[in-house]
């Protein structure tokens, strides 16, 4: 066992969840019911949207929570805990509710993608979490769908582990980028844990190791004859890989009824070397030996190589996408939206100067609307149990503009948010990884506007509100306003 | 048992890593020796040093390396795999050796901060673990200490949990934080897991839960008269949280015999509101009472804040610290330099057109040069057991310009590549975290030049060679080139 097996997933919160709970206690609010929301302010990369992600994880976590004794006495050591809060902690369950969007939505900014309603306690514990898992997952997904669109419908595989941040991060990281679209890794633990297709070619070392760099490539096509990838960038692409890599197809592969699966370039001009080595292999009759490159590639050098013509069937994706350098942070946040006072959900709001980032308040439903053709016109949150009646115009208001009085007509609505654990269980069977891949890209073939996944200033999704829940929003806003400025 | 706890951090590597042993072993290789070196190309964010951390995760890794019957079936469904290597992997133990720099040490571009000698396949396989763990807690004890140099002597606490990349990424992100400096963090697990203090405040929804500002208040120092840290920018900094926070100091915390310990602005103009609220605390003689500020913090924006004069005693440092937003890929590698033939190790280069590429080939030790004050003048690489004497002048060569001929006089040297594993085995007790934070904390004090830690164009410290192994080096460089441009 290491310290990476006998973690205990229960204790990765901010300090800050466990003093507010104590103090919850010790306020006698441990039976109040709350609602919180997970929302995020902005698509990462100036993207039209978003992935969910991560929700098998959080369903997990939120199943197994638990304090272990030494847990409790790591507390106890910090004499600031009262002792029948340690005692509570004990037989500590998280026992609430979670509504959430499928894992896999397309999301935008402003939306809830998950309510918690529980005891106040159980909600607060579980905030950070939540968020980490939402954060890093979702970022992933988002990230690896921009990559796979640049490659065209080219062949991408997750080459991130060594660059990730640390172990989960290339584990969950993988699953993440395999549910955003990519259609394999080379991280062992993840094809395993998920059932991702693994994939890999060989490193420098292989071919160092040998005398030569024929002899390296001749042992790896003996071993593997039908699946060899060689590398041909140690000494001399053009001068030494490539011929070294035709020797092997004519000598070792064809005699033995196979056909050079790849070549793999790691370094130098991508694109001209694409474009020489793709030549070079059609003049010796090796016109399906793919060539895959890698090289801290991502969404703006595939683009770049595909536009110059490349001549690449593969690419291997590594720290750029297992970090999302180009904007690491994904900023879900979790925000408290209403507390049960005398059995009725009182709405609670975050007032600010700035109108983007006020909350919306209260419990609430989010509908997606349809047109007649299936594309996504527009997210709309509703008060609960505020059905949209789709029959005749369906008035709305946009926040942003609320003068434009506008109706959908001829769509149609989904309700987003479904419960998924209940009294702190689960309620229904989870989808597979598979299915969550096919749900993305079903979404972003049929659903999504193009114009929302275009790279360069995409269509801004529109995020409109019922007029009852307008009027909801404004009416507290106004009465916070006014508590608050005496 | 979640899937957190049930992983096996022994598959946390690339497919390739396995395709290569298994090829290895095919070929007869299972008890050649190797030697590979970790190093790195470049310091992030332009600056003059990184800080090495995770040794002491990698040797537990090593330590418990092995493969379940169940990673094995895994392996046997791909099949590609050698039966009789599928059965090499059941007693498969890393039995090598690992000579790598004190977790801590300030480290350099192109110097190996690590080797790793030991059988081919033992020394493949736990590449990508190595990697990530080094890529991971180097980069952000690199980065923690940039942002604890910003804050010019204040305290500094990890709050970046939340954002982080999953559950490791904030746990071990905390430990690499708290070794580059900062003061304490907000993970839970971290600070039980690893000692670091843990502190928070309270969140927005304390505040909300409660039916005005003033009630969440007072609740809260009732709760803790001693340590609240009361959150003001929930409505209105100015004309509410700080005439709230000033009221329960008087009528709570003082008749307890407490003082008000502090109050924290998570929005809006740092700068500007901090001086204000020193003013206002001031002002009620609440002199003593310490201003914490957060959000979106990085070395960039202290360094800012600070020059405006902005009366802060305490940062929360998040996201931009637990991702190191500004650069977020350490780019660490793990190269062969040397395969034993003959009972010697026969060294290995890797070419390339870019001289910085170039490998460092052979087994080698590495010197710290300092002057008559302490100060680390230059490293340099030696063969091994070419111990400099360091009693006359010593002849060194600086690769970049080798037509200077140069010596160090008055200087003593230390070895800093130490056996930290012996056949599988850690050799030593590992220091403690405190003690690796304080070794961090005495090289940058006493021995690296501050002009290597400014931010702006930082000295870059010289890597040098012994004429020894700069004449191997040029030698193998040049049979190489002959054999490849055959």
């Amino acid at each position: 066992m290491t310290q990476f097996d006998k973690r205990n997933i229960s204790m990765m919160m901010d300090f800050y969840e466990m003093t507010m709970a104590n103090g919850y206690f010790e306020s006698g609010g441990t039976n109040t019911k709350v609602a919180f929301d997970v929302f995020y302010r902005r698509n990462p990369d100036q993207g039209g949207f978003a992935i969910f992600a991560g929700l098998e994880q959080i369903i997990e976590y939120v199943e197994n929570m638990h304090f272990d004794e030494d847990d409790i006495n790591y507390f106890r050591e910090q004499n600031i805990f009262d002792e029948g809060f340690l005692n509570y902690l004990k037989d500590f369950k998280f026992h609430g509710d979670i509504y959430a969007f499928p894992e896999g939505t397309i999301m935008y900014p402003n939306e809830p993608i998950m309510t918690v309603v529980a005891d106040l306690i159980d909600a607060q514990l579980i905030e950070t979490a939540i968020l980490a898992q939402i954060n890093h997952q979702s970022l992933i997904a988002t990230k690896a769908r921009r990559i796979v669109r640049a490659a065209e419908g080219r062949f991408v595989s997750d080459f991130g582990a060594r660059r990730a941040h640390n172990m989960d991060a290339a584990i969950y990281g993988s699953r993440a980028a395999f549910i955003g679209g990519v259609h394999g890794t080379a991280t062992v633990s993840a094809g395993k844990m998920f059932g991702i297709p693994v994939n890999g070619t060989m490193a420098h070392s292989w071919i160092m190791y040998f005398s030569n760099e024929f002899e390296a490539f001749k042992r790896y096509a003996e071993v593997y004859p039908e699946s060899a990838t060689l590398l041909v960038d140690t000494y001399d692409v053009i001068h030494s890989g490539i011929p070294n890599a035709i020797r092997v197809a004519k000598e070792i592969c064809e005699p033995a009824g196979h056909r050079l699966k790849g070549i793999r370039i790691d370094s130098g001009d991508l694109a001209y070397l694409s474009k020489r080595v793709r030549k070079m292999l059609d003049d010796a009759g090796l016109n399906d030996c793919k060539i895959v490159v890698s090289n801290s590639l991502d969404e703006f050098t595939i683009t770049s190589l595909l536009k110059q013509g490349a001549a690449i069937d593969s690419f291997g994706v590594g720290e750029r996408l297992i970090t999302a350098k180009s904007e690491p942070v994904f900023g879900a946040v979790y925000k408290i939206v209403a507390v049960e006072e005398n059995g009725i959900f009182s709405p609670r709001i975050k007032v600010s100067e700035n109108v983007e980032k006020i909350t919306n308040p209260g419990l609430k439903d989010v509908y997606r609307i349809y047109d007649a053709d299936g594309h996504a016109v527009a997210d709309v949150i509703a008060m609960p149990n505020e059905k949209p009646d789709m029959a005749k115009p369906f008035r709305y208001i946009d926040p942003v503009k609320p003068w434009k009085q506008r109706s959908f007509t001829n769509c149609t609505a989904k309700k987003l948010l479904k419960l998924y654990v209940k009294d702190g269980k689960r309620t229904e069977n989870l989808p597979t990884l598979n299915e969550i891949r096919e749900y993305v890209k079903n979404q972003l073939a049929n659903e999504v506007w193009e114009e929302e996944q275009r790279f360069e200033n995409p269509h801004r999704h529109y995020l409109d509100m019922t007029p009852n829940y307008y009027e909801m929003k404004m009416n507290l806003l106004y009465e916070t306003r006014s508590k608050t400025s005496n």
